[in-house]
């Protein structure tokens, strides 16, 4: 069998929330000013109240809403596909299964977070979302999400992807999303830079300023984040429980778990689930992988320590593996691995020793992400392809050993809107950072 | 329930041929000199026995071969969902039920062919395969395709495509296609053009001609056709097959069955096994619609008669509907209807009554292409999108009526590569042809 898919009504109706099962608590967020914990209460001004009690929440397992099933079940349950071919190309007795989160409209993993959110401002009565994107996948996520809870979507676009990508604008004002190029004028953060120069080409840390800028200020208006939250994590956790119960019809349980990690989110969605069980002492030798890119290494170089969220500082401080704040990494093509920190709940269960990492290159990457297109027939998106690479590794040194391991990874999303750096690979153009 | 699987294993392991299943014999391809029937031995030339056996098949159910079960796994079967937002959009009482056929990892309904041509192209010994493509969703299945076959693909790509559509290019190449930009110096048919001008735009008919050409003069190479031909229609007969199997199981018969036209393949595909039981009188009362575009109107304005099956007259005379083999279509963005005549099959059943045809203007179809993205989420080809026109169409009659039909119509493709067009519609400047 080359998939494994589930009933329809069989979505996993609670989220798994992993914060209560760690051996010792989590490091509160800090004040920068103070350097005492922040309080629930000042993350209300940019979140509703219902994110912000699972931000910090104790209870293991938070009921899925029904209107929130209801809008997942448009692509949910995902395929678990075991990757025969795959595994033949390489001639490996390892046995290769990968959840493919491509499925979604949007294209990713994205939406399972994205939903949720519009869903629990909407019943909070937030008129309008803010947030940013660099690529696109997350604005994308969201407009998609905002749309089916009549919540209007506001999203500050990095402009030098604003220009670069107009297809992915598109993807979000068909979705009834509003883009806006940033720097802009509509922001005190944005317009600093905008009056100097309407070309400015902006950055992340500039979007993201604007569009909490804009919900702190406006009383219709929250922000939304796509990564890196405990609540956003929380919500990625559909992928993990529904893999597992794939797995069992398959017949398995994995011995190594696989995800990229960018601020973490698609890496939870998979692993948690997986990992809660050797929290629990149930599955000592499980390995669970972390892949990042060489290009910006924040497990395997960075520093465990507080550090800004964001570039500019408006947030608090986080106790993360971070390569400081103001690092910028390269312009790899796998855009949304290009944060200087990671979760925290990663970071704690990756400083535990929960959790192995390692670094590619892109080149070697993209090889991956051709030997997947060519034997399984997707294209995966270029953050995913860390996975593949990981997994081929894996697999080859199980061939090497003769060892049959059953290696599980996350397809967070496909490569559609990548071919531009697929096209450079093939001709031999890819830096290699 | 919003979504219909079947278990994994459930794909059909018959394809469903309807042409005995006629209440009068199909008329014969012709030779174009004599006017005498074509031979299938001449057929033998650019297609291999297997597949020139399929086309003048008159069994009822053809086995599909466990290779070839084996590489649709990989995608099928495709969900069926029911549109409930758009139902509460519209407020209809009709039931509204599509087939998702851009889950596949080209984006279309394309690789149910594409997949069985390959294979009985490499069972018969074939090294390479020869095809056109247009915009590109045929170059990319047949690419997808041949890769699992190791079977050497080499598509003919119009050139103004070829430089406008770079994506669909590297799709292509990245499934290790050989593209080649047409009129190209490697045919006698693409010289003529080619050595006068090496910028020339080209056009499918040139395309073909040169694919043909090459399948006719090289021992190891055959040629591959996209859409039309009977063996094409009845590999695509999977969708339909499928889709009886999740309406049972979502506990509904249609009423009307409806597809977009321009081949005939992804409209024959859903509806023929519907078809087959108003062929055999168990359905008299079902409708079945074939959805065209006003700029290429072949069966709402063609004449049924012999014409050729390309643009510039290599092929055998085909009994159709045609709008004349030199009919130059606007160039609307629904690339995939821009052909001047239908596949036979289609045309008899047209012919008989049996199908309904109606036709819509470019834009009216990327109004509902809009709104179908804002309700149910999932971007739908241009090609699709007149399918989707028609669907909401019947459900607002319902509306006006009361009644509470069961309509059920093929999203035949995603739309990731023509955001373009959506972008231009969204901004008002979309062509009204």
């Amino acid at each position: 069998m080359r998939k494994f898919l589930l009933p329809e009504g069989e979505i996993p109706r609670k989220w798994l929330n992993i914060a209560p099962l760690l051996p010792e608590p989590l490091e509160p967020p800090l004040d920068p000013e103070t350097k005492e914990p922040v309080s629930p209460e000042k993350l209300l001004v940019i979140f509703p109240e219902p994110l912000v009690m699972q931000e910090v929440s104790d209870q293991e397992w938070i009921d899925i809403p029904e209107e929130v099933l209801d809008i997942l079940s448009l692509w949910r349950p995902t395929p678990l596909h075991r990757a025969k071919n795959l595994e033949e190309f390489l001639g490996t007795p390892a046995k290769i299964f990968y959840k493919n989160e491509s499925v979604s409209p949007p294209g990713s993993h994205k939406p399972n977070t994205a939903v949720a959110q519009a869903y629990y401002n909407k019943i909070s009565g937030v008129k309008r979302l803010t947030t940013e994107t660099g690529a696109g996948q997350w604005g994308s996520a969201l407009s998609f999400a905002t749309q089916f809870f009549g919540i209007e979507c506001r999203v500050y676009m990095v402009r030098v992807s604003y220009n670069q990508k107009p297809y992915r604008r598109v993807l979000m004002e068909t979705w009834k999303g509003e883009v806006i190029p940033s720097p802009s004028p509509y922001t005190n953060a944005g317009k600093q830079f905008y009056e100097k120069d309407p070309e400015h080409p902006g950055s992340l840390g500039i979007a993201i300023s604007e569009a909490i800028e804009e919900a702190a200020t406006r009383d219709d208006t929250k922000y939304s984040l796509g990564s890196v939250l405990n609540h956003v994590l929380l919500h990625q956790t559909v992928i993990g429980l529904e893999a597992k119960r794939q797995m069992e019809e398959a017949g398995f349980y994995p011995d190594v778990v696989i995800g990229a990690v960018g601020g973490g989110s698609n890496f939870a969605g998979l692993s948690f689930p997986f990992l809660a069980d050797k929290l629990r002492g149930d599955k000592p030798n499980l390995k669970v992988l972390a892949v990042e890119p060489q290009a910006c290494p924040t497990l395997t170089k960075g520093e465990y320590r507080y550090d800004f969220g964001d570039t500019v500082g408006l947030t608090p401080l986080i106790k993360m593996y971070t390569l400081g704040h103001d690092f910028v990494p390269p312009p790899i093509h796998a855009g949304g691995l290009r944060y200087h920190g990671d979760a925290p709940l990663v970071c704690k269960l990756y400083d535990l020793g929960y959790i192995d990492a390692v670094a590619y290159k892109q080149t070697e990457v993209f090889e991956a992400a051709v030997t997947f297109a060519r034997t399984e027939g997707i294209i995966p998106a270029p953050e995913s392809s860390h996975a593949i690479k990981a997994a081929i590794d894996e697999a080859i040194r199980c061939k090497e050993t003769g060892e049959e391991k059953v290696i599980l990874f996350n397809l967070s999303g496909h490569g559609y809107f990548d071919l531009s750096a697929y096209d450079k690979y093939l001709r031999g153009e890819l830096e290699d950072s």
